[in-house]
C-alpha cells in the first residue's frame, strides 16, 4: 500500500500564506525561523512517512482490543508512539519549562496534520492528549504541571477528556458524575463515561484522565460541573507510578472507523470512588474545557484536511497507473492511464482543490490563534481572538464535511477497486466519518457559528472578516481578474446572508444555520485560494520557488473558483428561505408513512 | 434494531405520479387494477419487513464465507431466499409462460425497491437473476427459455451477470475469457471473472452464469464478444441438475459494504473448459448485454432510492427518541426530543425531499419503460423509451449519489451513536457506498447521458423532456405559483446547459458531463415534487386520501424547492466553466508534492 508523503511545499506555502512570519516575530517564538520551521516539517514528514503511515491500515484491521481488562494496541502501535515520544512530538506548542518545545501553535498545527494524515486512529492519542495538556497548563497549580503536564508534554504518560456520559452528549450541562470531597481535599469520583478515545491503552505506564463531575452541591446545569484530574495509577511523592486507582475501561466501542483508536466506556468509582485532584475552582470545569475545546476543534477541523489529502494522494496514484478506455478525444497508440479522462480529473481537482482551501484556512485560524495568545498590543490580540472564534466553527464543520465528501470521491475513482476494503481508500471513507461528529456535531458548530459568533455581535466579526475579504479582491488583478469578480461575487452572498441572520429571530437563526456555516466555509475557502493564487503569480513572475508548484496552485485556484465557489448561490438561496421550510412540519408529517 | 417499514402511502402515490393507470391499461397489464397493485404491495411490504428486514444486520456483521470452496450465506438467507422463491417474488415482471407473474415493470420496481431497503445484500440476488432472466428472456432460445429460464423465474436457480475481469472493468472491449467452438455446439469457457455478485452460494441446487467471452476466430473490441449461458451444473434431459460444470468461486472480495452478498472471483475452465451455451449469435454479446443494462441501471439507481428511505426511517426514529438540549426558542418544562431542534430537521427534510424526489422519478423512468415496451401506437413506444433513455443515467447516477448522502446524514443524526456499528446507520453509510460504482460508474452515466442522450441527438431529448417540465410549471397555481416560478430557474438552468453541450467540442462535453447530470437530477426532482404537490393540493382539497400524507407531500415539496432545488446554479456555472479548469492541469502539477 502506498504511504502517506507530506506535502512539503503545500504546507510550507500555506504557513506562510497564514502569516507564519508574523507569527516567527512574537514574543517568544523568535526561534521559529524559517530554517527551523522547515527542518521540524521536514522531520515530521519523515515519521510521519516511515513510521506511522506504515500502520495504519493493519491498524485498521486489528483494531485495539480489550482483553482480561486490559486495552491492547494494535501490532506495532506501542513502539511507534515510543518514538513519537521519544521525538519530542507531543511537547510541541508547550512551554519548555515543562518539557516542550515552545514553538508556535501554527506549526504544531502542520505537524497535527501530518499525523492525522498518516494514521488517524494513532494521531488521536497525542491529539487529546495536547487538549489536555492545554487545560493543565492554563489551570493547574504547580504541583500539577510538575506532576502531570511535565510527562504528558515529554509523551512519557498520555492524557484523556472524560466529558460524554449516555444522557450528557451535546448537552453536557446532564453530566452525572458524582466528585465526592475527602477530608485531605481530594475527591471520590464515581460514575460512568463513555466515547473516552484512548481511555485505556498499553503504551505508557501511566494515563492521566481529565473529568467532569458534580460535587454534591454543585447547582444544576452548566454551572455546576467541575473539572477533575483523575490518574490511572495514584502518583507517589517523588513523581513515579503508585497504586492502581479505582478507574478502568469496561469496553471499547464497535466501531464505523479508527478502529485502532480505543473509544473507551470507562467505570469510574466501581470499588468506592475513583481519587481525583480538582483543577482549578469547583464549578468551573466547563468553563475550563471550554477554553481547550476551541483549540480541538480547529485540530478536528483539521482531521478532515488530513483525511482529504490522503484520500487525495490514494486516488492520484491510482489514477496515474491504471489503463481503462480511451479518453475522449485521445487520439494515439498508447491508451494513457485514467488521469486522462475528464471525470477522473473533475474529481481530482475536486479533491485537491477542497483539500488546499480547508488546509489555507485551518493554519490561517491557527496563526491568528498564536497572535491572539501572544502579540505585543491587546488591540491586535483582541481582533485576531475575535477572528478565530468566529472561523473555529467553519474550520471544524466546514473542513470535516468535505473530509467525508473527499474521501467518498476518492472511493469513487478506484471503481469496484474502491469498494473492496485492501484497496485502502474505504478505509478514508469511514475513518473520515466521525469527524464531523466529535468535539461538538457540526450541527452545534453551525449554531455556534450563527449565534456566538454572528448574531451575538450583530454581525461585528463577520463584517470585519467580510471586509479582508474585499481586501483580497482588490489584489486580484490582470490574468486574475476573473477569480477576483467571482470573489466578489461569492462575498456578496455572505453579505447577504449575515445581514439576513442579523436581528433575525433565534428560529430562523437556527433554521438557516448549516447552509450559513456551509456558505461561509465556500466562500472563505475561495478567499484563501484567491489569495494563493495572487501569491503564485508573484512569486512565478519573479522567478522564486518551484515554476510548476505555483502553476499547480493557479490551477487549483481556477478550478476551486470556476467550479466549486459558484455553490454560494445554492447556500444563500437556503439561508434566506426563512425557518418556515424546516418548523412547519409536524412530527405527524414527518412519520406519515410509518 | 428497528425493522424497514414499506412506505405504502408513497410508494403507491408515487405509481400513480409516475402514471400506473396508464401502465395497467397497456396491452396484457389489464390485470394491474389499483387493487391488485395494491395488494401486491402490502404482501411485499409484510415480507420486507417480516423476513429480509431482520436478517439485515446479522447478515452484515456475519457476511458470506467461502469454505472448502463453497460460499455460505449467513445465518437465515437461504430459508428467507426459500420463502421468497415460493411466494413468486422473483417472478413478478415475467411471461407467465415461464413461471412469471405478467405484471408491470413498474410494479416490479416497488417491489424491488422494498427488497433492497430491507436488506441490500439480499436483494442483489434478485435483481442480478432478473437481470438475466431479463436477457434468455429476450434472445434465448425456446430449449434454452424451458431449461433455464423457468427455473431462474420460478426461483428454483438463481442467474448471475459475469461481465468484469481484472483489465476490463468499465471497458468491456479488454474481455478476454475464450470460447471454444466444441463439436456438439457447445463451447468451452477458460477465463477469469470478478466482482461476480452472489457468484456462488449455498441458496439453491443450480446457479446459471451468464458469460461475456470471445470465440478465437472473433473480432478485436466490443464487436467480438458472444454471451454465454455456463451452469454451475449441467442440466440432464430430464431437466434436472447434473453434473459439476468447470466453473467455481476461488474467493471473495473483502469489502467495505454489502458483506452478506458474495463478491465472488469465478474461474471458468481450470479443468480444461466449463461447457457453455451460446446465447443468440456470436459477436453480439454486449449488444444483448446492454439492452439489459439498462433496467439494471435503474434498478441501480432505485438502490440509492431504498437506502436513502432506510436511513431516513433510522434517523427518523433516533431523532424521535433521543432528548439532548432544548431547542432554540423552546419554553416549556418538558425537553423535546431532538426532531424539535432546527438542524435535525434541516437533516431529516434533505433525507426524506430527496428519498422521495429521487423514487419518483426512478418509478416514473420505469413507467416509461413499460409504455416503450407495450403500447400499441409505434409513436408513443418510441417517445417513451427515448425519454427512459435519456433518463436512465439520470436515475442511475443521482439516486446513487443521493443515497450516499443521505447515509451520511443518517448517521450524522445519530451523533456519536452513529458511528457505533451496532446502532446500524453505519452500515446504510457502507452499503450505500458501492451503488454509484457497480453498473457503471456514476462517472460512465454521466457521459452516456452527455454524448448518447443529449449531444448525439442535439438536445431533442432533452428538449422534450424540458418542455413538459414546462408544462408542469402552468400547473402550480396559487398558493403553489413560487414552487413553479422556482421550478421555471431550474429549467433555465437547464435549458442553457444543453445548449451549452450541444454542438461543443467533445473535451468540453466530457468535462461538463457531472454537473450537468447532477444540474438534471435536481432538476428534474424538483419537477416530480412540484407534479406530486399539486397532486397532493388537488386531492386535499377535494377531501381525497389521507390529508396527512397530503400535507406532509406539500411540506417535503416546499422543502426541496427552497432549500435543495437552488442549487442548480452552481451546476449550470460548473457545466459551463468549460474544458479549461478540468483538462489544463499537467500531471505534474496533480502530484507537485509527492
Amino acid at each position: 500500500m502506498a504511504e502517506y508523503t507530506a506535502p512539503l511545499k503545500d504546507m510550507s506555502f500555506a504557513l506562510k500564506l497564514a502569516g507564519m512570519d508574523d507569527v516567527a516575530a512574537l514574543p517568544g517564538y523568535e526561534e521559529a525561523s524559517e530554517d527551523l520551521v522547515h527542518a521540524v516539517l521536514e522531520e515530521a514528514g519523515k515519521f510521519a512517512h516511515g513510521v506511522l503511515s506504515p500502520l495504519n491500515w493493519e491498524g485498521d484491521q486489528h483494531g485495539a482490543v480489550l482483553e482480561n481488562g486490559v486495552v491492547r494496541t494494535a501490532p506495532g502501535w506501542k513502539d511507534a508512539y515510543k518514538q513519537f515520544a521519544e521525538g519530542g512530538w507531543n511537547g510541541v506548542p508547550f512551554d519548555p519549562e515543562y518539557a516542550g518545545q515552545g514553538l508556535p501553535w501554527t506549526l504544531a498545527t502542520a505537524c497535527n496534520e501530518m499525523w492525522q494524515s498518516a494514521n488517524m486512529s494513532f494521531g488521536l492519542c497525542p491529539m487529546l492528549n495536547q487538549g489536555a495538556c492545554e487545560v493543565i497548563s492554563h489551570y493547574g497549580t504547580e504541583e500539577q504541571k510538575r506532576t502531570y503536564l511535565e510527562k504528558m508534554v515529554s509523551g512519557e504518560w498520555t492524557g484523556t477528556m472524560n466529558l460524554t456520559e449516555p444522557a450528557a452528549g451535546s448537552d453536557l450541562s446532564q453530566v452525572r458524575t458524582k466528585a465526592l470531597r475527602n477530608d485531605d481535599g481530594t475527591y471520590k469520583i464515581i460514575g460512568q463515561k463513555i466515547y473516552i478515545t484512548y481511555g485505556d491503552h498499553d503504551m505508557t505506564d501511566n494515563i492521566v484522565h481529565l473529568v467532569l463531575a458534580r460535587t454534591p452541591d454543585a447547582p444544576e446545569g452548566v454551572k455546576g460541573i467541575s473539572l477533575f484530574i483523575v490518574p490511572k495509577y495514584t502518583v507517589t511523592a517523588d513523581g513515579s507510578v503508585g497504586e492502581r486507582n479505582d478507574v478502568r475501561c469496561v469496553s471499547l466501542e464497535h466501531k464505523l472507523g479508527i478502529h485502532a483508536s480505543p473509544t473507551a466506556v470507562m467505570a469510574y468509582g466501581d470499588d468506592g470512588g475513583a481519587t481525583g485532584y480538582l483543577v482549578g475552582e469547583e464549578n468551573r470545569g466547563l468553563e475550563y474545557m471550554f477554553m481547550m475545546m476551541n483549540n480541538a476543534r480547529l485540530n478536528v477541523g483539521l482531521q478532515g484536511v488530513s483525511i482529504a489529502e490522503r484520500a487525495y494522494q490514494k486516488a492520484l496514484g491510482y489514477a496515474q497507473e491504471r489503463v481503462q478506455s480511451k479518453p475522449v478525444g485521445f487520439k494515439g497508440d498508447k491508451v494513457p492511464t485514467i488521469i486522462a479522462h475528464a471525470d477522473v480529473r473533475r474529481m481530482l481537482l475536486t479533491m485537491k482543490a477542497y483539500t488546499e482551501a480547508t488546509r489555507a484556512l485551518a493554519y490561517y485560524a491557527m496563526a491568528q490563534f498564536d497572535v491572539a495568545e501572544r502579540h505585543a498590543e491587546p488591540e491586535v490580540r483582541k481582533a485576531a481572538a475575535e477572528r478565530v472564534a468566529l472561523l473555529t466553527p467553519v474550520v471544524k464543520a466546514w473542513s470535516t464535511d468535505i473530509g467525508v465528501e473527499v474521501a467518498s470521491l476518492g472511493v469513487q475513482v478506484h471503481g469496484g477497486l474502491g469498494f473492496v476494503e485492501e484497496t485502502g481508500a474505504a478505509q478514508y471513507y469511514r475513518d473520515a466519518r466521525i469527524a464531523p461528529i466529535y468535539e461538538g456535531t457540526n450541527g452545534i458548530q453551525a449554531n455556534d457559528l450563527v449565534f456566538r459568533k454572528v448574531a451575538r455581535d450583530k454581525g461585528a466579526a463577520a463584517a470585519s472578516c467580510i471586509a479582508e475579504m474585499r481586501e483580497t479582491v482588490k489584489t486580484a488583478e490582470g490574468d486574475l481578474a476573473y477569480m477576483g469578480e467571482a470573489l466578489a461575487e461569492g462575498i456578496d452572498s455572505l453579505q447577504k446572508a449575515t445581514d439576513a441572520l442579523v436581528g433575525a429571530d433565534p428560529v430562523t437563526v437556527a433554521a438557516a444555520a448549516y447552509p450559513y456555516l456551509r456558505l461561509f466555509g465556500t466562500v472563505a475557502g475561495a478567499w484563501m485560494m484567491v489569495k494563493a493564487a495572487v501569491a503564485s503569480a508573484k512569486a512565478k513572475a519573479a522567478g522564486e520557488g518551484d515554476p510548476t508548484f505555483h502553476s499547480a496552485k493557479l490551477a487549483t485556484a481556477r478550478f476551486y473558483i470556476t467550479n466549486l465557489l459558484p455553490q454560494h448561490s445554492g447556500h444563500l438561496a437556503a439561508v434566506t428561505a426563512g425557518a418556515g421550510p424546516v418548523m412547519d412540519v409536524t412530527e405527524d408529517e414527518f412519520a406519515v408513512d410509518l
